[in-house]
């Protein structure tokens, strides 16, 4: 892997990464000539005991913009820069211009004294532009490519978790304007959080507790059994597998793991690695190959926090959750879902991991 | 408070509720002949640690009927059944016919067995009917009507919640195609779980925390700091209270409650359910009248579990999460609110409890 790492002339960070040497006179652009001003603070939910991050200022971002100008995409001319420069790189990552978390240099404005416990909004918010070709996608990248992806995965989440206000590193990917996908270039987004949020924070305490009385984590022993049974299996190989999870909440949702419990992108083997890159290509084609169109997805990667402490019961996986429940229905959240958080499914995990077995495709 | 209990012809019950006294000639209709034959079934979901109820056979349910069939309107024709009949009844309420939730008398099919625990998915799945008025909606209704309305969702929970396998009764309405709603006849429905489920159940145990080391649960607290300060409150009564909470995770989101904490409606005093009801309408009219149409939203009334133990730390209210952020954009749930469960707000909560003020109605 190569890197390049260059300042944005609003001060921003851009890093460039590459399968070959990246030519070290690049330049990174900004589309904003002035810093960033942004204070995000947070507000505690006292029912939910959760916090909540506040950031008025983004209401003015970028939001649909006309075909001729995609941010994403190198900068041709200069007088009209973008977030990338023109150059042979693979990978680019950046600052978020619009962070929901993050805080300037020397801390910004305080936070507002309310009826509730403040503080600055904390943390980090990334971009990651995963090819130059506007019009690709993830699962269309080469595997070397995608094994790459990995590799910056797992060098953010260690360079963003060694700070120490940083517990938590998710990178994810919003696919498809039915989730509200405002830039269609192929991009993904890495949040860095001040704290373990609600739902990895679950997710811990459960695996835990199945870790002290089993001596393994529950994705473990799960993905033992899916492999054993190999009704819902979308992909196995000697390293990675991907699978309709039993307990699927969405009807096309596709977990893919490592077998091994690593406990993060930076902890996999360069044979883990390119395993899982095969596993997480294969159920992308699929998705896509499923209805000959591009599936819309939220695609989350929940690793070890990065609190210090050890994690022996995190296993790093990706939970699929594409929006639609058949061709042409979407699958919309209410209210035993969104209120009760008790998940209803109208499909049953088996006879949607046979759609997506039946779905042939060539890596 | 009337009310007329019958069977409809392939079992499911129907209870009619009045303001008046109910004709005891009606008869319950159904568009169904053949008794329900459902048997949903619980997976346990390993890493979340909560269930997921599976029942396939709602694939098939009703979806956006053509226009001249309303199951929710008063039967017509006797060969043309609708779900209630005509006659002099205000608020209507039946067994659902898709349920998610409910084994038949007997058990039904015995659940799957699979690589997690399963169990029969029990409980029960209610549809309320508002009105009779196919084209009306819930804020429109009078003071009164919404005050029957009151006791229906209390008679209900009493009886629902004092059956053994029943933990937690949640009153909810979906309202809109933004938020899935298939009929737009004015209803909401009741799912009783056999668990407390994983939203309320956190929302429990940080309740009893509160009430522990303050002697009061949070809600009342914060209800005592909102109508101290003003500045997010929508209406503000003797026994009732609305406001855009301090830490409002959605930008129209609104909190209905009791002043006093009130464990569930059948605990509400005439005179607070009375002003429960002006709280409702006013927060119902408001939303309507911020963008002179009607406004989607789901909207889920918390209530102490029915589990059996004393909860002095519940506290009745309402939460409405409507899906817009402005006039014409959707507020996406997407990386960090699903995946991470931490919610990013563009908006203030101050900024838009303004615009909520600023709606005048008349009730």
């Amino acid at each position: 892997m190569h890197r390049l790492a260059l300042t944005k002339p609003d001060g921003r960070q851009l890093t460039l990464y590459a399968r070959r040497p990246i030519d070290g006179a690049l330049v990174a652009p900004s589309p904003f000539p002035e810093p960033l001003n942004a204070s995000p603070h947070l507000r505690w939910h006292p029912l939910r005991g959760e916090w909540v991050t506040y950031a008025a200022y983004r209401q003015g971002r970028t939001f649909l913009p006309p075909p001729e100008y995609n941010p994403l995409a190198a900068t041709v001319r200069a007088d009209n820069p973008t977030e990338v420069p023109a150059g042979a790189w693979d990978v680019a990552v950046f600052d978020n211009r619009f962070p929901s978390l993050g805080v300037p240099p020397g801390g910004g404005e305080a936070p507002p004294a309310l009826i509730v416990p403040t503080e600055p909004a904390r943390g980090h918010c990334e971009v990651v532009v995963f090819t130059q070709d506007p019009g690709g996608a993830l699962g269309r990248l080469p595997l070397d490519h995608i094994e790459l992806l990995l590799q910056v995965w797992g060098e953010r989440t260690e360079r963003l978790g060694a700070r120490p206000e940083i517990q938590y590193v998710l990178p994810f990917e919003n696919r498809g304007a039915e989730v509200g996908v405002t830039l269609h270039h192929p991009h993904g987004q890495i949040y860095a959080y001040p704290v373990v949020p609600p739902v990895p924070a679950r997710m811990q305490e459960v695996a835990a507790a199945h870790h002290a009385t089993h001596g393994r984590g529950p994705l473990e022993m799960l993905i033992e059994a899916e492999r054993a049974g190999g009704e819902r299996i979308v992909y196995a190989g000697e390293h990675a597998v991907a699978f309709v999870p039993v307990c699927a909440r969405y009807p096309y949702e596709v977990w893919v793991a490592p077998v091994r419990a690593v406990p993060g992108f930076a902890q996999l083997t360069p044979a883990e690695r390119a395993d899982l890159a095969r596993a997480l290509k294969t159920v992308l084609l699929k998705y896509d190959g499923l209805w000959q169109r591009p599936l819309p997805y939220l695609m989350a990667w929940y690793q070890a926090p990065t609190d210090g402490r050890p994690h022996p019961e995190s296993h790093l996986h990706a939970q699929f959750y594409p929006p639609y429940r058949t061709r042409d229905r979407l699958k919309y959240l209410a209210g035993t879902e969104i209120a009760a958080g008790l998940f209803a499914m109208d499909a049953l995990p088996e006879d949607k991991a046979r759609e997506l077995q039946q779905v042939e495709v060539t890596l």
